[in-house]
């Protein structure tokens, strides 16, 4: 893919690349279905000029946001962009020829675009005499991205679940108490989770035994994601927390509810298999509706059948220390006899939350698309 | 304590007591009932000359190892010490004459002696003229020699738990399959572990599922560990792994059990409370045997009367990266019913071990002396 090696000095290129993976983040939970991406532009001497990364669906890319930014200064300049620069007539023209026409005679990207209506850009510099170069960092971009790199591959949203446990493994006391297993500053950590995905999901056993509210709570300029209940048999009242106007709410119900109790509340009716909600329907028909990354709260039941069925991407938990020797697991039946087959995963982070242990882990092996996993 | 603030260069005394610190460590696991001790000597010009640590109980202690190495560079010069130097003449003569009588004119110490037949050294160095200082990274110090320290204030055996879980809090799969939740690094860093207590003790659950050896291996220069079962009906047969010769043994049974098929087996015979055996009493009875430092190794139950019995003084978790969504948790009922019973800890630190994590934590509240929990 690379034409060759970036030819400024490799540690302001890296640094470079480095600020747009920054810039890209901050578009986490307001792009979908569009992916995060951020750039830099430095003249033609290396001086950051502009920078700007995608904000939203529908708005500017982040490269027209940089150009801008750079105006006449871009011109000889390079650009860094985290994803390989679209070829695509969409609402907002093709980036690659943007970057041409404002006089850019260098492009370093991190990622290619794995989108076949996006990609080519890197030809279409090429073939204006651009010198373009990829792989920059590769790994940290795609990371920050992971949601929509993962969604466009598996034709699914990317999951996420969210747990928190006591050191001994419990989300609850023995008399189902719970409030509160983790600190004050892990909980508004969920909240930034929140306001980086697209999608917050919860069962039918959270929705009943909590009244979970989900909104985003306490992050400046957030997109409300939407808020997604299973509820197989629309027992929800009109009176639920996550029916009031902090976000979007969808219900998600069996093919044959009676949901004539709900008035104006968004549904998707779904074919029950033994009164359950097929965890791969909902998937395939929330990417469908645009959803590209997904938060799985909770419960347990629920957690084990996303596990079951391949569907957990990123494992976040947020470990309080604390012992309660009796309780109920954070995690329920996942169809795991033994250990051999225990799902493995790898640490990618282990951060201190307040008093708390924030672990963030991936599954070793590769969870599945949903299309192979329904034929 | 202190008579007043060491007066060489901070950094150099910092530098000089860290390194006291870093010799102690060498002892764990081979001074009981002693403490562990590091001593470093600097002459009078602020060059380390001595160096030494209290290898063993019965050898020399720290500093008449550090004073032998530093022979005639020890006079007018400095000596760090991480615990106040002792005043009584045991085995080995009181180590504040043999400071005075090396010539050594100043002496700074990081924690204080709590033993009521070795305290009083401060005082007898400072009649002999020499400036003495107390107090310096007694934290780090104290943290060395935690286990000592505990069991002294305590009159019973510091005791750390130790388990191994799965991210859901799992320690073996539903069908009891348990070999090997954690990797290989941190099996061989609970031998460190091991290596580094005066006892590890199992309860009768492991004891006759896993027939364990809890003997040390692969750890140069280890002194092995008593090895401690709980077997309340005497139900061990002779074949038993923790019977063969890797290391000392104590069998510990009800005071009425039938022991004649095990001929040659050290006992401790104790009353069991509705069949088992206390806690406490056992706790008291290994500290009269010498016993300073206690690794419980299993299983939930016995954790779980342990932290009932407010007898756990640090916990050591090996998380290991995968999930189960069944099996047994690694704590069972410790009395605790709802969410704010639950014991709280402070996360004292959060390693990797190979594929795994390591969290270390120290309960909030101090656990109780024996002598009081039993009146």
């Amino acid at each position: 893919m690379a034409t060759h090696a970036a030819h400024a000095a490799p540690d302001a290129d890296t640094r470079a690349m480095r600020r747009a993976i920054e810039l890209a983040a901050r578009g986490l939970g307001s792009t979908s279905p569009n992916p995060v991406v951020g750039c830099v532009i430095t003249d033609a001497s290396g001086v950051i000029v502009g920078e700007g990364w995608h904000e939203r669906a529908g708005g500017p890319h982040a490269e027209v946001h940089a150009l801008r930014a750079a105006g006449e200064a871009a011109r000889g300049g390079t650009a860094y962009v985290t994803l390989e620069p679209c070829n695509h007539t969409g609402r907002t023209g093709p980036c690659a020829q943007a970057l041409a026409g404002a006089g850019i005679t260098r492009v370093v990207y991190a990622v290619s675009d794995p989108n076949p209506q996006a990609s080519g850009g890197a030809a279409t510099l090429r073939a204006a005499g651009i010198d373009t170069a990829a792989g920059l960092l590769a790994d940290e971009a795609e990371a920050g991205n992971a949601a929509w790199l993962t969604s466009v591959r598996l034709g699914r949203p990317h999951v996420t679940w969210k747990y928190a446990a006591t050191l001994d493994g419990r989300s609850a006391a023995a008399d189902g108490s719970s409030r509160w297993i983790s600190s004050a500053e892990s909980r508004a950590d969920v909240h930034r989770l929140r306001a980086e995905s697209d999608a917050v999901l919860v069962g039918g056993g959270t929705l009943r035994a909590d009244d979970p509210h989900l909104a985003v709570r306490g992050v400046e300029g957030a997109t409300q994601p939407l808020r997604i209940a299973l509820d197989a048999r629309a027992e929800l009242q009109p009176a639920a927390r996550i029916l009031d106007d902090a976000g979007p709410t969808l219900l998600v119900v069996g093919e044959d509810a009676d949901t004539r109790h709900l008035t104006g509340v968004e549904l998707l009716r779904l074919p029950l298999h033994d009164g359950r909600i097929g965890v791969h329907d909902l998937l395939t028909r929330l990417f469908r509706r645009g959803v590209r990354s997904l938060l799985l709260e909770g419960g347990p039941t629920l957690a084990g059948a996303f596990l079951e069925g391949g569907a957990v991407d990123r494992v976040i938990g947020y470990i309080a220390p604390a012992l309660l020797g009796a309780g109920p697991a954070a995690l329920a039946d996942a169809g795991i006899k033994n250990i051999s087959g225990a799902q493995r995963l790898d640490i990618t982070e282990a951060v201190r939350i307040g008093p708390d242990l924030r672990i963030t882990a991936v599954p070793v092996t590769a969870p599945t698309a949903t299309a192979t996993k329904e034929h």
